[in-house]
């Protein structure tokens, strides 16, 4: 069957493979100096945010993925005061973190103010983050604001687009090292790093650059499910200095935040750690 | 932007959301007395069997489907000899079980013959294993078939269609309690079980019936991602009197059954059988 323009959303990776979302109305349609934004309404994903035609979250699957970028690095900091969030404009990073009370400063640095406030307006509850007093959100390119820093934060979080066009930057080793280099001693970084399945270059030019700033046995690539993403299957990478998020996984999650949560618990922080085997070849082919 | 029907094959999930591939080439079409069967030649995913017009399987991600259902209950039973496929008319499933010598038999109970000879034909490497001659296959409706064992199989695995059309009886109780029966006291069954996420409905009912028929904590769901089906995360449940897929997971996986796979590992096994928290909730409902 085919799907009408007028009717579907459709993003098509490579022109090869498509996901497409039946919508009621485009609530929103903007060209920002840095992209297009696009929001729908659709009945079987609720909201659906889009960047330069892909899909960035929707109502539905969000969680995942906002849930298993924080919680499971905020699960094995010892004592986590101050996080940067690079990207990310819609807040959903930052509604997962300020769940944490020990958090004082959460900083978001997202270069297009645009997606902040359209976010603001038609994402309310996944941005809700954004009002809490210990956040401070500033509109700068990511790489640029992070290199004035040195031993910083407990926590940076990126949040980034695909390697292309100004994504490209994120995905490089020089900012690789300046986020190392702004990180406390004992503070971790988390990256998504793409699809190991359908993105296999790009999986592999972050996990091999990453290794190539923090040091080979420091980057530990995770995984969690994201329908609305290319392939699904999507990794995430922890990197630190001295935290080791297998060895030192929570054996339990604190009750009040597990109200709160949809994904993320204890279980589930040690089974995103657990790799399938195609894709430790592909880390061995990336280091 | 739209994709043409005469360049994209797409498979709309109840007319809400779509995946869709792109195709080369058509390579098969024809209907049996028991659905459609179509088969594309592609570039990003291989060969794609459809069956009426819905994604069964693809060359590109094929081995997280087989190997997760069949593996896992592998790696549990005690002494496994005997085993029953019902469904998997691709020969996927009993391609991973004759990897394991200790298997005398293995029965494939696929309804249509037309879905095995065309799966021998175009899809060489998936369908293998039925030449194995410990192997038969058997044209017959499933739920017919296993209703005349008791105490049989030692596994029995359960790898059917969506509960719609000739498919539904695949789900419901009698069905359950007859795989059941047909279980020697130490086996178990597994069954694919639809997404928890994109078919709610789907997964609570198998599981509601399941649990109805194998009991309360006799049933264990576990996930993967399957790219090409909707929503890709995936369930399939372990059912068993007697085993524990979770407190009997495998520490090790034999080194020549890992050199031929590409997902399951030990670590796998353990991860898959985590639960997100909204997977948990769904249950609680269910049972």
């Amino acid at each position: 069957m085919s799907l009408s323009d007028s009717e579907w959303f459709t993003e098509a990776y490579e022109n090869r493979t498509a996901f497409s979302v039946r919508y009621s109305r485009k609530l929103f349609d903007q060209v920002s100096g840095f992209q297009r934004i696009e929001i729908f309404e659709t009945e079987p994903m609720g909201r659906v945010l889009v960047l330069d035609g892909c899909f960035m979250l929707t109502d539905k699957d969000h969680f995942v993925y906002h849930e298993m970028i924080a919680h499971p690095a905020m699960a094995v900091l010892p004592n986590p005061r101050k996080a940067l969030v690079i990207g990310g404009g819609d807040g959903g990073v930052v509604t997962e973190l300020v769940k944490y009370p020990q958090l004082e400063s959460v900083t978001l640095c997202e270069i297009d103010p645009l997606v902040v406030s359209a976010c603001r307006e038609y994402f309310p509850a996944i941005s809700a983050g954004l009002a809490d007093p210990r956040v401070r959100v500033i509109n700068e390119d990511g790489a640029a604001y992070i290199a004035q820093f040195e031993r910083e934060f407990d926590l940076v979080i990126v949040d980034s687009t695909d390697p292309v066009g100004p994504g490209t930057v994120l995905f490089e080793v020089p900012f690789y090292q300046a986020v190392r280099k702004s990180l406390t001693s004992d503070g971790a970084a988390v990256f998504q790093t793409e699809s190991p399945l359908f993105m296999e270059a790009n999986f592999l030019l972050a996990v091999g650059n990453l290794t190539r700033a923090f040091g080979a046995g420091q980057v530990r690539p995770y995984l969690a499910t994201i329908p609305c993403y290319p392939g699904g299957l999507w990794s995430f990478s922890f990197c630190s200095e001295r935290r080791d998020p297998i060895r030192e996984a929570p054996d339990t999650v604190d009750r009040g935040l597990l109200e709160r949560l949809s994904y993320y618990n204890a279980e589930i922080h040690r089974g995103a750690f657990a790799l399938p085997l195609f894709v430790q070849r592909l880390i061995g082919r990336a280091v």
